[in-house]
């Protein structure tokens, strides 16, 4: 598959663009016009720059308000087209971007709109260019991208094509099954995007809110099927206006943007694949001129298989993991990296000498079949693998960065509570007795604003992590995006918080960051909150206002409700079972929690969260945040 | 008027929040329950605290999904209600909102829904407490405020009544005049929001973008007639659920809050005062029981009598005020302070010894005909008087500092084209010949975003400018938003831009920060152009493919187009005439723009705006933004 991508995709001048589009691997790219005319490079630097970079000028756009219109216009037109098939034969472009006309268009007839398109057909000609026809959703009388078609089948000139953009036929609701019926040789050009589902003006949400494939609500792998299916070949390029994308750095939204090509392009082969059988065909039985490439396939993750804390002086966190029933099982043999372990959770904590580190997770380990096919797809995908420092007979362990700098490794699943890595730490750490907490239940990992689509992309695509529904909660400092990303069993749950802006900014500042936090998953809270008080643990403190909410609410039973008052744990209830869990006090960016699922409950408790956040807020503001006593 | 605003508006804890609302002058508050009950003070000590800064506790809110249930969720909801009542008991609030039932209503009857609002009725009765039923406006069986009225009206209890919510009347399209028709003692509760027009879904507008009143699109100034008219004469509460001001300092967003009231409350009587007289009642001869504050009326300014930078090293500023024209005129008798000026437009260059600062635009001067009466309706409206040291014998100026920290002094409109505070000045320049330039044409400032919609109702309160309609400009970092804020006969005309937040942030770190500039009018900008060039201005360079495509879109004159692309002018046309400008160098946070409006043309080159971001963007790139040279 050719890939391809716009440049107003990206930020920065027209030259980084194209120089972070070939970084990212992609075969060619589409010239915004705007991005040239602001350039102080000519058209044969622009073609001179491509060549270098080894990138294809597949697509100039978009040339607008063209058909549909009174002769006197037509005559305007046809010059201003003239100059530009001029500047793409010095581009070394063969192919424009017409879209149908919003603002002049005063002739609703298709016979008119196809006359002159043939006629800019006739000219384009001239100049060796070919003619992309193309239905905005918002066009004044062509807006679908079959009536389209129908306007390129009458103007009948071979200079003379279709554009399809997955954006302008899904933002309507249009069946793209259509797309199969269009000779493969008539559909020039392929534009894509994904979106959110909004229920906002069609151009609104396109020009602000486009995500790339896979970050969004719209099916394009059913898309893709039938552009597979019609037997086009050309270029599949991506056009997507986004106001985040615009304003971040161009070499990663290149990646995340190559990210999403590449995964599209193994899920439409798999779905091609699934198609076929079903309908009896086999799959290599069936050719199509696209030739889609595939990734190692691997199976989902069944665990967490650690979670590693990152601190100049892990004092305190060490002493809340005793607190909540930890064991220290083991000293890295060479460094100075402790393994505490409880039940099936395992926190590694890397003391770090230098850097003045408060505690942060740094990495987190995830169980999977087969590592290096594992870690394999994921760099294919193009993650950043992960190199630290390992002496010679130390387990090769896989892993990549994700996108908020997070280490992701990727363990072996055997299955038997043991890990592959335990014998490079000694055994000086007795297990006392049986422990409460079982295994990390979750995680939940803070995200710049600028990276959140990225984020949800690379864990979907590298993980094979399903983004449930997003939730938005409130805090004293703004509202706080959260969206859970789950393995189907729910054995793996990380919970993305992108935090408000303004709470971002100060962190930047040296004021507060966003903390992140382990939530581990236990059989008995109640047991577990009172053993941890025993041994001194500073529970995050809940008001008493919360209390009497919950009374008004859920009419609990006296006792229980004594029970969750005097331990600082919050409760919830649904259809499906209860929640009950408690958070610690915070250290440097990083504090616990503890979580019990009653009966089905499948949540995180997500009525409790602005309990925690204001709560979390209070003890920052009275500056007692950074010690856990 | 009484003032009232939910804590919901504000970022922060309650107490936080409790003190900036008494601190901006708010009568009274609603406690928006989620605040109370992540709050570790008892409803006792929030009374208390109440008490002791002055607030009223007006309202409780929100009691959801009460009405139009089964009898078995009747008595689970009348047993929430009581608890709610009996902790209301203890903060001393005696009315709480009662919100039309979205999620658990399953019978739509009007009758059913009143004897069930009864029945709570009743039972609030006795605890002296007031419910005001209100339709949200995605209520699932009631969603109007006439509606909700007739099931108030049905339940025909003293202690249920009516809460009129501006945002859920207005956001349906429905007539307002109705609420004149509510018997004023059924009149419980009055909430105002304001929103900018979008076509979003009405809960996601409602819950991130309602604004105070001013600041968007809806008509309150009506709404509050008919409220007046209807003889209510309770508190006026602000209910702005907005993702901005839920992250920004309480005590700004407080004075916001006030400022939109404020001017409210004076365009209600106003407008009133106007209706009567159209109507043949003389203005006092019929009275409300609500009672109007007014501010000194005063007329809009008349121009621009100057513009300001402050710098410490003025030397590259004024050698481009130099090139483009101006003359030094003076300099200050007893300050390091020089006033240039060309035709009408002057530039006060304000040399600051300490502090390493870069130039920038740091006051301007607008000429209104009575300064002390400007001066004093903006401090009534809550902008903070500048004080600048003065010696005894200089001409008072007054001043208010704008949201953005730009000094705004209000002069006295002289006429004759002197101004009264330039006899500080001497006389030690000589004005050669007659300058091109004739006036500050505008004054582009850029904005931070998380105070855009403050500074709009702030220009727009204090000193009569009319918002225009706003536009992005794709910028290599990003969109840029502007707004142009104007007089009605376009003497005085202020952009305000947002910049990109990766921009902003990267200023805020040592990075570039967006620049602002000063436009100056002129009557022939070809000439003026070719004389900076003899004088060796650096202008902003413009890229050749730009005159390429301004061929291609208004086939210009051969001679012009040579004229305009040698000289680095950028040129835009529409129905109402040309315009052809251009830009300097920037220097440190300034740079300069000269105009010349041909015919009526009334815009600012839009078009053109990426060129000058782009070009812009370039120089920094490249390092040579510093020097004008």
């Amino acid at each position: 598959m050719r890939t391809s991508i716009a440049t107003v995709c990206l930020s920065g001048t027209l030259e980084e663009k194209m120089r972070a589009c070939a970084a990212a691997g992609f075969d060619g790219i589409e010239i915004f016009e705007q991005d040239l005319l602001v350039s102080p490079h000519s058209p044969e630097d622009i073609r001179a720059l491509a060549a270098s970079l080894g990138l294809s000028l597949d697509l100039y756009q978009p040339f607008r308000d063209f058909e549909g219109v009174s002769e006197d216009l037509l005559e305007a037109n046809l010059y201003r087209a003239e100059a530009k098939f001029s500047l793409m034969n010095r581009l070394g472009a063969d192919t424009m971007l017409v879209c149908s006309n919003v603002a002049t268009a005063s002739i609703d007839d298709d016979g008119v709109a196809a006359s002159q398109l043939r006629r800019l057909g006739e000219v384009a000609a001239g100049y060796g260019i070919r003619l992309a026809y193309e239905a905005l959703a918002w066009g004044r009388y062509v807006n679908d991208y079959e009536h389209a078609q129908r306007i390129v089948d009458l103007a009948d000139h071979p200079n003379v094509g279709t554009c399809l953009d997955s954006f302008h036929i899904l933002s309507r609701g249009a069946d793209p099954s259509g797309i199969e019926k269009i000779p493969a040789e008539k559909i020039f050009f392929v534009q894509l995007a994904d979106a959110p589902e909004l229920s906002l003006d069609v151009l609104s949400w396109s020009r602000h809110y486009r995500v790339f494939p896979g970050e969004g609500a719209f099916d394009l792998t059913a898309f893709m099927v039938h552009l597979v299916r019609s037997g086009y070949n050309g270029p599949v390029s991506l056009e997507v206006f986004n106001d985040v994308f615009r304003q971040t750095s161009e070499d990663r939204t290149a990646v995340d943007a190559m990210r999403s090509l590449i995964w599209l392009e193994e899920r439409t082969s798999v779905r091609l694949a699934e198609q076929n059988q079903l309908s009896g065909n086999d799959a290599g039985s069936r050719r199509y001129p696209m030739d889609l490439a595939t990734l190692p396939a691997v199976a989902e993750p069944t665990g967490f298989n650690f979670a590693e804390v990152l601190a100049e002086d892990p004092g305190d966190v060490e002493g809340m993991l005793f607190q909540l029933g930890f064991s220290c099982v083991g000293t890295h043999r060479t460094k100075p990296v402790r393994l505490w372990s409880a039940g099936g959770a395992r926190v590694i904590i890397n003391q770090q000498q230098a850097r003045g580190l408060a505690p942060a997770i740094s990495a987190l380990g995830l169980d999977v079949q087969d590592p290096p096919a594992a870690a394999s797809r994921a760099v294919q995908l193009k993650a950043q693998p992960v190199s630290r420092r390992s002496q010679a007979d130390e387990a090769v362990l896989q892993a990549v960065s994700a996108p908020d700098s997070t280490e992701i490794f990727l363990c072996e699943a055997t299955g038997d509570g043991t890990v592959a890595w335990a014998e490079e730490f000694g055994s000086d750490g007795v297990v006392e007795g049986e422990p409460l907490i079982t295994h990390i239940d979750h995680i939940n990992l803070s995200q710049p604003w600028q990276h959140f689509d990225e984020a949800v992309l690379f864990y979907e695509s590298t993980l094979s992590l399903v983004p449930r529904a997003s939730q938005e909660v409130p805090s004293p400092m703004g509202l706080v995006r959260s969206q859970v990303m789950c393995s189907s069993d729910g054995a793996v749950r990380l919970a993305l918080n992108i935090a408000p802006m303004a709470l971002e900014q100060s962190g930047s500042h040296g004021g507060p960051e966003y903390p992140q936090h382990v939530a581990f998953g236990c059989s008995d809270v109640v047991a577990l909150a009172r053993q941890a008080r025993q041994r001194g643990l500073d529970f995050l403190p809940v008001p008493d206002n919360y209390y009497e909410d919950l009374q008004a609410r859920f009419r609990l039973d006296a006792a229980l409700l004594e029970n969750l008052q005097s331990l600082n744990l919050l409760y919830d209830r649904d259809e499906d079972g209860e929640f009950l869990h408690f958070y610690t006090a915070t250290v440097g960016n990083v504090f616990f929690e503890v979580v019990e699922r009653r009966s089905r409950y499948d949540g995180y408790g997500a009525p409790n969260a602005p309990v925690r956040l204001a709560s979390q807020y209070q003890r920052v503001r009275s500056g007692s945040r950074d010690g856990a006593s």
